[in-house]
């Protein structure tokens, strides 16, 4: 089994970003935890991130043709303004798990809207970095 | 350590209510799987559903009382029509984690808003039953 | 054949309530009519009545374990703001005719919306307490 | 007594129009439907369709000059969009049943606003053919 | 005289609910100043709290079959979502004053719409507890 | 110099459709007004009427062939629905002038919009059937 | 007979302000075609102008204490902000016609809404000064 | 203790102003059950009412030079378009209970936002003159 | 093959109407170009403009008896009024192409929706009456 | 060359208004500023503040006739609400640059807008005092 | 003649991507079919798909140097977000064609809106890939 | 003391781009004029352009590990549509100036919304390429 765990803009800057909201521990840390559960569930996982809205599509196109089983996708900011990505998502077909670190639904009203999640069999948010976990074990639960 | 699992209108109906949307699992089910996971982790729960509006505002206050130190709540139809619900969450004070069972941003529009995600710590949905199991955990994670 | 005839808040209280819009016919009279009428084309017939949200959602949820074939609706207000009811109807899957006493159209914008007639067969405004024995032919002529 | 059943645009296609929405029976069928009804009540009516809105408010006005005691109206496509029809209406002040063979209140939102109904005394929508007696009885109880 | 003092959902919680919006004093400190000025005023006063909408309406409905003079009302979450209690206002035309104890005008959106004070001749909001007294003077001066 | 004075739709009820709104002269009484008006000033003028919204289009175009020099135009309840008429209006570049009977602000918000007026050159409304002479009287003085 | 010709802010600069939408004729070539009218018609006449939402109110009041018959009034840019010149003369019940120079008609969106036409008798837009002359006819004519 | 009631536009016209909504009795009478009212409390207070509101803007600023402790204020009709009077109000931070003669909130849509009401600490409404006083009583009570 | 080219209303103003937008070419131009089209490709083709909403509605259903096989349709101004003829060519069935002679999608607000896109299987806007010849291809291509 | 600064409503209380959002130096301060400024640059400038929207136009049109050369205007409140003063500056044709002391940019929904800007040449916010002289300069390099 | 075709997110996926909305050809056949249609037609033609706005953007600037006569432009996702694709065709005044493969128009209230269209001069939708012969053409005819 | 100096996407195309709006100096001599202006001032500056959303917040999260004090940004048209850039802004904390060339107060209405103002301690509009110089005049004054 193969997972994508795609981060969007700004998230490299985790514990350095807001930390009231989003934290201490830095991007870094989430690679590791998550790389830590991938080994000890005997699955294959790849990072990346990026602050590009195309490279995000690109990366979610090439991960069909690598035959990836699932994605865990924190977009960001693209979550409400990218259709690309909706797009990209559609078109691939693969399983997708919506995750915010923080509870967004108290934020601006242009946050409140997500052109991700409608296309995603669930979604987490505000359990911090654990939200990644639980995305994951979503996953291998199908 | 003492959880409230609450659920709202229909989801007494588990199992009959559209089984394309919310599964094949009944409420009974529910409340084993809850109990189970609650003996497993040594922590005491109770699970109460109501039709009433009124009936779950009375809860959440009892809960005060009660000593409760986590609410695990899908409010089920209340979740976009009742303020009343969020004005008790707001004067209990109690940590709450909301549940959907599915992953309801892709159906209609009056479904889209929440009364009560802007006054609890977390959110899932779509992850079926299982994500009652998740917001235990993260209930037990603080 | 077994049928429910279901009125929601402040139709008990016909006769008292604005006659000219409502009419000078009580509760009474109107269940009279039915029960009538009923007896008359050889069904049964249950009149119930509740102001509460959550009573007339149990009720509709009891219709289902009953065998109930179709029921008569006026939800009165709770047609503008309850998508529990709406969700009741849709659970239990039993024929529903909306009776509305007065053409409610000409009325203030909030009683524009209706929550519950998407999820009904059909729909009656206007005709008086006539308007229920309309609806008991429709669901006799199914 | 003397009635006009009036049908706005695309009735005289009924049978051949979407079948799943409309039913199976034509305009003719509709026409000879009514007049039975008509004649064993005793009364006198007229059936009428046209495609055209000024046609129709023509027919509605020289309702007012022939006389006639109450019109069966489902206005189709121009029930959403004309002014006209309502001014009409409310010219004459002949009493008035609007009637639609499917429910379309779960249809497009450009459907859900109706021109014709505050000047109506009643309503019906999804009663199929069958409809127009009921209105047909509701003039009648006049 | 006979006035009825009500109360909606989560008023029982005075004291303990976000004391910097609604104070220190509890639900029992409300019944006894309002009793206490009662009785030197000479009237008959029932105070009655609830967290259940169907029951506040039946309250209502009592009231008119008690010969109540006049209603106190603070319906808390319900002033923004019940068309029921205004509908049952209406219905029994006993003169009402709304009381809300915070000034609610600079919170949120959803609070700013109110089904309750159209059908009210009176307003009062921001005199904290007190609120309720000026209430019952507005009933007396009539 | 020759005029167009154009009626649209329930414009030929004059006297017969509501009269608190219209006042009791009738259509005819309008075109003997505007014809004794003509003859006086000298000028040739034409009144038309029609509910067709395609029959006043129609009527307008031919105004162009006819080397018509002005048009007074009452849209009725074409004034709010209709950009065929505003495009007409815009094709045959003749001088035009609004008129309605009554004035229209204070009545239903739909009917706040004219399609007509930004294709008008002045526009005239409340002056009842005195409003026409004032528009033959503006393009006259042109 | 006793008129008050009434101008809002900005007409003072008539023929300075935007020559392409309001003409080369002044303020005071306004009040002298104002008067020379009055004097040809045997009426008495005071125009009025201010820059100031306050002093046209206290004109508006005055005129009620001094007996005017009637008032001429181009608002100008209060026509769309000012609650209180609407206040003012609902207060002082005396007929009042609008008047704009322009058809303001497909300017911004923010000049289409009135406050002082739903409480005018008629209203004149477009004729130039004209205008004025034509809304001193229809108060004549009372 | 100095307090000052300000009233807004048309308010000099009680008495004579639409008697339906606004009562009988006059500005002059209401000036003098303030100032017995005041006498009687031994408190200074000072009545001052314009049509202007930059007026009303100076007189809130006056008072914060001259020491007045808390402002009983009717904005009539400004109470929906100054944002200068909510900027004022927040400039001084005096104490300032809104008071409405009658019940607005059935009224007009574009009366149902206050710019006043956030800056204030309470409003009364629908009490008549007495609602003055009301507002002292308030004011006194801190 | 049988083709059927509607126009609405204005078209047949072709060379008229403002000719910077819709071009030089007359009505009877486009009626030319595509019946030597047609036959230079062997096929039948009717062409019919009306400015009456009605007419264009009948000729859909007209079309539907005499086997026509495809519709090139600019609807002019009912593109954004008529919700007949998108019921008209829902009730057909027959492949329809929609066709604009300018780009109307920088013009005003209120032409860019439209009614008839939804049912087409293309559409093409702003290749002036070349446009024609492009939609005939299309259904040529099925 | 000849410049006036305009203050609108409530800036003669800068140090006294809410100093966190607007700072501690007076409107006194600010002349002297400017004035020193002006006497260094060798031009000539009026400073005026006013809290009535009338006598802030008066003041732009007087400006006009004394040759004024550019404006540079602060209006405060009346920004978002005063169409009077862009009206006249229109009507003046002098160039103006609009300054804030703050960035509004993030304040009440309702002072998103401004009237005043679409009028002038420029805009400067959120440079404190600075920005009156930023203002002068952007009028001098004309 | 030199033309650019230009692909924007997602359009790689051709083929793959829900083949029911966007068939089963591939963004393979798609640039062989442009670029033999080119040779026959003897001009020279460039394809280039990007999933990155700001690439696309980048073409579209070096198309100008390049001095590229036309553009062919299906911009995906980009069509409903890009402002800044908008301002680039703005910016380098190259005549552009919009094409679609699908009709669009019947999909998600979001994907209505183009930021493209009103900086084309025609545009194409639901004639599936033959849609960029159509454009091509479109651009030759100039 | 060291500044970024951020334009995007188009900003590369100045002199070319719509002169009439933008001006006829090209984005080299922007470079210049900031350059030379920094050396004058002694401090340390760097221009970057481009059109790529992602790169610009690579850039400002950059900006924070090479220790910037300042950034002047001109965000062309993802000021109306990247809350990435608003967040890139927010996470690094580093004192922002917001320029636009143009006054964008009177162009399209999706140009009047900006995620970037609320983060950003001034703006400067409509002062052409000199608003460059102010931006850094601010930033040093701090």
């Amino acid at each position: 089994m193969k997972l994508l765990v795609l981060n969007g803009p700004n998230l490299n800057m985790l514990g350095i970003r807001e930390p009231d909201i989003y934290g201490n521990e830095t991007y870094a840390d989430l690679v590791h935890m998550v790389e830590d559960y991938a080994r000890e569930r005997g699955i294959e996982v790849e990072c990346y991130q990026s602050n590009h809205e195309g490279a995000l599509v690109d990366k979610i196109q090439q991960a069909y043709f690598d035959g990836v089983d699932g994605i865990v996708f924190n977009p960001g900011a693209y979550t409400h303004t990218s259709i690309a990505l909706m797009d990209a998502l559609k078109a691939v077909r693969i399983p997708c798990v919506e995750v915010h670190i923080s509870e967004i639904s108290s934020r601006e009203d242009f946050r409140q809207w997500s052109y991700i999640r409608p296309v995603c069999k669930s979604s987490i948010a505000g359990h911090g970095l654990a939200g990644y976990i639980d995305a994951i074990d979503i996953l291998l639960s199908e």
